[in-house]
């Protein structure tokens, strides 16, 4: 018999938590941010245990329906065997989760693959001096700057997930905003739903803008 | 006892100058003009005293609700303290309406941001020879020209809005049509909304013509 | 009295023929071909004597109402005088009705505006190879090609129209499938509005491939 | 007196195809990959006899409607003679659905008419070390590359067809995703419409990314 406090898919509350994820995959589908099946998205039902929501693997992000949705522990094993599958980066959103992210998007741009794999070779991607960096959480004047890191691409999520958790860790230049994996796309996070997909909006922006500016001007 | 004159964000026409400027922050945002939390929006609802109807600060453009706006004054005070926060750049709104704009709309698109960073040493872009120039109130031939100054960007807005309505005010060449703060995006105004709301679309436009030409040609 | 058989924007039919066009200008605004106020759609609804209903001065493109619409005679003057007053490029439309055309459109693009101010200088652009060609009226294969001629951007439109005109009669050379003006933007037609609205749609598309290949291999 | 078991396109079951391959045409056309009536799609509802369900000719992709299907045979041949004319490249469908498609989508987008023409002296387009390729049926992992050829457009479907047959029977080295048809567009195919529907999105993506590295770096 199931622990009535356990969240299900089809409680209420999770519900319009799925609404939101789905509205957001609407949108970014639309803006060619999660084509294929790309991408990701993820919320946290539950501190404790930790408890996330999160896309399964293989559906269309433009057309989400919650029965589309996985209920998963913080290893990222699915609650319910019922067949449907977490995303193989699984792990990436409940290392966020752990670090305090109530939800964590992954989306899948152009400008986010070619620059990801230009810049590799830096470490990461410098957003320097513009207005919009106002709109990730905790700058609050366009003269702060913002280091988006960047990491190889892999196959291996347990690895990449430990790398980025000791860098959420790292009390001397912690992790902040989001990551990049070369060639694929954007982790980005907030306190909820709302603010994750603010962030995920004001990164895909500003990489925009650094596409613009190299078209344009011949550097970044 | 509130003022039975003092126009309120519940009443009839303000929800309709509101859902108005919510068409707007849904077309923009869908456009890529007023992502993260970026952009704001006015109208005028009162010219004696002078009142405006205001976006609060911090709130996602392209889903705003009636209950995200905010009534100002002159000095750009909230008039309900009911907790909602006029945008931090609610002074250059109140600094255009007393100057006879009846709505001012900031828009913070990619092109805006990277021309204006770039031009930000010439004082302003110039605008010429196009037929979308007629667009602009007071042009009636593509034999115009358009000069959109650009001022630095900052976080001190007080300043700036001294800046504008001396500007505003300048007998010999005053301020027209818009203006652009660098790295950061476009102020523009009408005698109502859908006056304002074409300025953006023909400023918007002319930048992305000045940044295809750039592209394509190698000048400006 | 009026004639009963005048036809009337109230009437049953032109009031489809006028969903068909604000359906147009919806897709058109959508896309970024007709902001501002900028461009201008017609529709034959009568032959004898030539009768055509026209979006109004002025208005927007992407949210135009059946009494934005005003109806012309042959010399592009408004048949009741309402108060609206046809698009000042009003006599471009009835020279290429008289031509033959039951349906124009006209579209203001980023690409068409930049592409038809180089051109300027050589007359025309050439469209050549594309499968897309086989989109545009009178062309099956991919093999023809397409010369759009361009003309300088002008105010004075009743000279403008009698040199479109003699184009169109042209027995050796005649004017096909559309023109560009400098800066301005594409005028092109069809025997209706579907097939006037595919003709902006392939002319359109043919005009960013153009751009597209100069930008990748710096030729067009 | 028809068949019973004759699928018609008013059926229950062909209906629901028709409205799959309509949304795939809404949104095709939206972003840009099927204007004018260039494109077309089918879907296989029969194996034996082998009949499929396919876009008539010169329609409209964004707004089709079930009566603009036709059904055809093995041979692409209509099964009713209604008046509705296959699309011309009907033969390229029935190929592929006798090796084995559930469905065929051919879009036409910029990115794919200019990287076609270009590529066409190299015979095909190499997708490399991208994420995106594991949306590609039958690829797990981004350290694949995918080969993707391109042929000379032609009006000789039956040619090609019988060009394409033995490339997708090729033992050693078969093709396999799509193909490109050079100035003219994508073809690629699914168990079923989704999956085809994500090899278009996936390919059009990884076009995109090509164009865009090519314009950032000066190389492919």
């Amino acid at each position: 018999m199931p622990n009535k406090d356990t969240p299900t898919a089809a409680s209420e509350e999770n519900l319009l938590l799925c609404e939101e994820l789905i509205e957001c995959g609407r949108d970014f589908h639309r803006r060619g941010w999660s084509l294929g099946t790309s991408s990701n998205y993820s919320v946290v039902t539950e501190r404790e245990p930790l408890t996330l929501l999160m896309t399964g693997s293989g559906f269309d992000k433009g057309r989400l329906r919650p029965e589309q949705f996985v209920t998963v522990d913080e290893k990222a094993r699915a609650l319910k065997p019922d067949g449907l599958k977490p995303s193989s980066e699984a792990l990436l959103h409940t290392v966020l989760a752990k670090h305090g992210a109530g939800a964590v998007l992954h989306t899948h741009s152009v400008a986010a693959t070619v620059l990801s794999e230009h810049f590799l070779k830096d470490g990461g991607v410098r957003l320097s001096g513009y207005e919009m960096l106002k709109g990730l959480s905790g700058i609050s004047t366009h003269e702060s700057e913002a280091w988006i890191e960047i990491y190889p691409n892999t196959q291996e999520i347990a690895s990449l997930a430990t790398v980025i958790s000791l860098r959420l860790n790292d009390a001397a230049r912690p992790l902040r905003h989001g990551f990049l994996m070369a060639g694929h796309g954007l982790y980005t996070w907030g306190r909820n739903i709302a603010e994750a997909r603010r962030q995920v909006e004001v990164l895909e922006f500003l990489l925009e803008v650094v596409t613009q500016k190299r078209l344009l001007f011949g550097s970044f």
